[in-house]
C-alpha cells in the first residue's frame, strides 16, 4: 500500500513548481483568492453530502433562493469565483455504480475497492486510512455525521474492515486510533445494553480519556483540550426537517453545523493542524427513500456546515476546505410543467419528512386520519383514492423493500402522489453512475484538475498538507 | 433592448485588466494553454447538445470508456485541464425549467423571455439576436443541427419570432438576414409542397445568391465562397446510430461533425471572423422518448462535432469554444445493482433507436414478429408479457403523448421494459430544472466563472469577440 508515493502523482510538479514561484500558483486555478497563494494546507476539512445527485444540489438551491433570497453557500462560492471545480469518477472496485463504503475508502485508502468494503483491497489487503496517516505526523483527526458515526463514510477515513456493516466492530477500531472528534448517531454500537458483545464502549473511551456527550448541551459544554464522542441517536439521527419542527429534538439533538462548529473549536488550536470530515449522511437515505423534504432539509443542513467551514477557513488561511458528494441517488429533479413554479414552492410548506409520515401509519390507521396527517405534514389534501393506495400497504401484504426501510414502508407509492404535487420526479431508489461535482477552497485547492478519479483525492489531500505518502 | 452596454458587465473589467497586463488572463482560469494569453476571440464556435442532463453525459462517456477505452472528447478536455467550466442557470421567464426556444433566446438576445417565444420579451419587445449583432460587425454567421434548422434552438440565435412554431415563417426571417451557413433538417418549412403557403423558399434562396444541398455528397461538393442551405431531412435527421446502421443513410445524410467541418471550412477563411452554432437536437428527442441507444448515440455525434471545433481552434488560436446544453431532460442514470455493469455493457450491442423500434410495429404486427424486431435492435429477447404489453399499445385505446411523439407510440413502456435489461432509469418523459454544464476553451476562456445565468452567456460572448454591445 506504499507503492503510490508522494512524488508519483503528477500534481506535484505544480505544487514544486508554486513553491518556486508563487506567482504561478493561481495559473491554473480558478481560485482568485491571493491570501492562499504558496501556502500549505495545515488543516483540511471534507464536507460530504453522500449520495447527492446534481439535481439536490439545484433544488436546494432554488428552495433557498425562492424562499430566501439568497440560494446555498456551495453555489455562492462558485458565483464568488473563490472556488475551484472538478467532476469525480467515483466507480468502485466491483462496480461503475458505488456503494458508499467503496466510494469512502476511495479517499480513505487511495485504491477502489469491493463495494460494501472499507479499505480491504480486492486481494484481502489493507490499506492505511488517511486519517491514521495524518494522525501519525502528528494532526488530530475526527469526523461528524448525521448517521451512525461507525457508518460507511466516516469508517472508510479512519479504519479498515472487511464489511461495513461491522459497525460494533467499527466502533472498537476507533477507539484504538484513538480520533479526537467522533460524533453522530449509532448508541446501538456502543451501548452495553445494545450490543451483541454486551461491551460498554462508552465504558472504554471514557477510560481512555474521552469525553463522551449524550445531548447538544453536553456537546455545547464539552471541554476543548480532551478527545470527544458524541453519540446523539440509536442509529441515524433525526432528518433536519423532522428536528426543526420539534422542540424536543431541537433542544437534544445538534445540527450537523454545530457539530461542525465543535468539533473545529476542539482541534483548531492544536499545533500540526487538524483533519475532520463532515458528513451530510442521511441525504443519501433520503433519495433512497425518495423523500424530498428529507432530501432539501438535509441538504440545506449540509450547506450550513459549508458555512462554517468557509468562515473559520477564511479567516484561518490555512485549511482547505473539500466539499462534494459520494455518488448520485435517484437523479431526482424538477419536471417541466405549467405548474413547475407553484407545484415546486410548495415544498416551502411542507413541515416533516415522508419518513415521519410513514412512520405514523399503521394497519389501525383511519383514512382520515392519513388525510390528517399529510395535510399536516404536506400542506395536500389526499384524494380518497391516494389515502386509500397508501393505507393498502399497511394493511395488504403489498411491502415496498429498500435500503433504510426496514419496516416496508411506502415511500415509493407516497412519492408517486406527491409528484402530482410538486413535479419532483426520481429514476429509482438506488445510487446512480453520475460523476460527481467537487469543489475547493483554500491552499492546495488551486492544483485541481477539472475531472479527477475518486483515488486521486487522498493523494491530493496528502499533497495539499505537504505530507509524504512513506506509510 | 440596448440598455445593457459592453462595459456594464462587471467581467469587463477581467477583460480590460487583461489587455493592459496579459500575465493576469490567467490568475482567474483554468486553461493552461499559454498561446491563447491576451488574445480576443475572432471566432467562436458554440456546441450544444439539446437537453443533456449530466447522466447523459456521464452515460456517453462511461459507454465511449467501456467500449474503445476512450471516454468523450468533452471529459477527455478536462483530463487534460485545457477548459474552464461553470454551471449555468437556464431558467425562462416564466418557469424554473425552461423550454429550448426561451433557453436558446436567453444566450441569443440576452433576456429572459416566457417559454415557447423567440427573442420576443415578455412586453412583447425585440431583442435583437447575436448572429445579427456579430453578422452587423461584419462577421459570417452559421447554424447546423440534427433537427430542423428552424427549430428553436438556432432560431433563437437568429431572429426574433413571438412563437418557435412558426417554422416556416422563421425560415423567410432566415433569408432576409442573409446567414453564411444553414444546415439541418426542415424541408417541411422550404419545400414549395409541404408550405402551407406553397412558396419554393429553395429557389428564393438560391435567387439570393445561395447553393442549396439536400445530400451529404452535394454539401461535401459545395464551393467554399457562397452561402450555403442544407436540408437533409422532412424535420429532424435520423438518430445518429439508425444512421450508422443504414447504408442509405450514412450515404445521404451527413453526421453532426461532418456538417460542423463543412461549416467551418466555410467561413474560416473570412477576415473578420465568425460565429457558428452547432447542436445536437435530438439528444432533446431521445430524452423526450426515454430512448437510451438515441440519446447515447447522438451524445457520441455531439462529442466527435466538439472534436472537430477543438481540432480547429487549436490550430487556430483565435476561437473560442463553448460546449454545454440548454437544459437537463429527464434526468437518465445508470442504476445500482449487481448487474449494472453487465446491463450497461449490453447497450453497446444496440443496433437501432427505440424510435425506430416503434415505428416499425402496428396493429398487425404478430408477437414473433415484435420480439423478432427487439432481439434484432436491442439484442434483448422480450418475454410474452413484455411483447404483448408493446403491443396492446397498437391494438387497444391505450396511447401515450408527449413531445416528439405525434404517432402516440409506447416509449415509456419500451423503456420500463428496457430497464430491466439495462440498469438505466429516467424521472420522467420532459426537461428538468437542474444547472447545466458549461465549459470554455480559447481565448476569452479565462473569463468564466463557475457560475452564470444563461442571460449573461450573450454579452461574455460579445466581450471575449471585444465587439461593443451598442445595438
Ligand atoms: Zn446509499
Ligand atoms: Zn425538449
Amino acid at each position: 500500500m506504499n507503492r503510490r508515493k508522494f512524488f508519483k502523482n503528477g500534481s506535484l510538479l505544480t505544487l514544486g513548481a508554486t513553491l518556486l514561484n508563487p506567482i504561478n500558483v493561481l495559473a491554473s486555478g480558478t481560485n482568485n483568492d491571493l491570501t492562499f497563494r504558496g501556502k500549505k494546507a495545515k488543516n483540511i476539512i471534507i464536507i460530504i453530502s453522500d449520495g447527492m445527485s446534481i439535481g439536490t444540489l439545484n433544488m436546494a438551491d432554488l428552495y433557498l433562493s425562492r424562499k430566501t433570497g439568497m440560494g446555498t453557500n456551495w453555489l455562492q462560492l462558485y458565483k464568488d469565483n473563490l472556488v475551484s471545480r472538478g467532476l469525480m469518477d467515483m466507480a468502485s472496485a466491483s462496480s461503475i455504480v458505488t456503494d458508499s463504503a467503496a466510494a469512502s475508502s476511495s479517499w480513505g485508502g487511495g485504491e477502489r475497492v469491493y463495494s460494501g468494503s472499507i479499505n480491504m483491497g480486492t486481494k484481502g489487503e489493507a490499506h492505511m486510512p488517511l486519517w491514521q496517516k495524518f494522525k501519525s505526523v502528528g494532526k488530530k483527526a475526527g469526523c461528524v455525521t448525521t448517521v451512525s458515526i461507525t457508518h460507511a463514510t466516516p469508517a472508510g477515513f479512519c479504519v479498515n474492515e472487511k464489511s461495513r456493516h461491522a459497525q460494533d466492530k467499527i466502533a472498537e477500531k476507533y477507539l484504538e486510533q484513538k480520533f479526537d472528534v467522533m460524533m453522530g448517531g449509532g448508541d446501538n454500537y456502543f451501548s452495553s445494553e445494545k450490543r451483541k458483545d454486551k461491551k460498554d464502549m462508552y465504558a472504554s473511551f471514557i477510560s481512555s480519556g474521552y469525553q463522551v456527550v449524550k445531548t447538544r448541551k453536553q456537546m455545547m459544554g464539552a471541554e476543548d483540550n480532551r478527545p470527544i464522542l458524541g453519540v446523539f441517536a440509536d442509529d441515524g439521527l433525526p432528518y433536519s426537517i423532522d428536528r426543526e419542527n420539534s422542540k424536543e429534538l431541537l433542544q437534544n439533538v445538534p445540527s450537523l453545523a454545530e457539530m461542525t462548529q465543535k468539533a473545529i473549536s476542539l482541534m483548531k488550536d492544536h499545533s500540526e493542524g487538524f483533519v475532520l470530515q463532515v458528513e451530510a449522511g442521511k441525504v443519501d437515505w433520503a433519495a433512497h427513500g425518495n423523500d424530498i423534504s428529507g432530501l432539501i432539509g438535509d441538504q440545506v443542513a449540509h450547506d450550513e456546515a459549508i458555512k462554517v467551514a468557509i468562515d473559520f477557513a477564511t479567516k484561518d488561511e490555512e485549511t482547505l476546505v473539500i466539499i462534494t458528494t459520494d455518488h448520485g441517488n435517484a437523479n431526482p429533479g424538477l419536471i417541466y410543467g405549467n405548474e413547475a413554479n407553484d407545484n415546486f414552492d410548495s415544498i416551502q410548506h411542507y413541515k416533516h419528512t415522508n419518513d415521519w409520515i410513514l412512520k405514523g401509519l399503521g394497519k389501525e390507521t383511519s383514512m382520515s386520519r392519513i388525510k390528517e396527517r399529510v395535510k399536516y405534514a404536506n400542506d395536500v389534501i389526499l384524494s380518497d383514492d391516494e389515502a386509500k393506495k397508501l393505507l393498502s400497504y399497511y394493511t395488504d401484504l403489498k411491502t415496498e423493500d429498500g435500503l433504510y426501510n426496514p419496516r416496508h414502508l411506502p415511500f415509493k407509492v407516497l412519492a408517486e402522489i406527491q409528484q402530482q404535487h410538486n413535479s419532483v420526479g426520481w429514476i429509482s431508489m438506488k445510487h446512480s453512475a453520475d460523476y460527481v461535482e467537487l469543489a475547493m477552497f483554500g491552499p492546495g485547492s488551486q492544483m485541481l484538475k477539472p475531472f479527477i478519479k475518486n483515488t486521486e483525492l487522498h493523494y491530493f489531500m496528502l499533497e495539499a498538507a505537504e505530507v509524504e505518502n512513506n506509510f
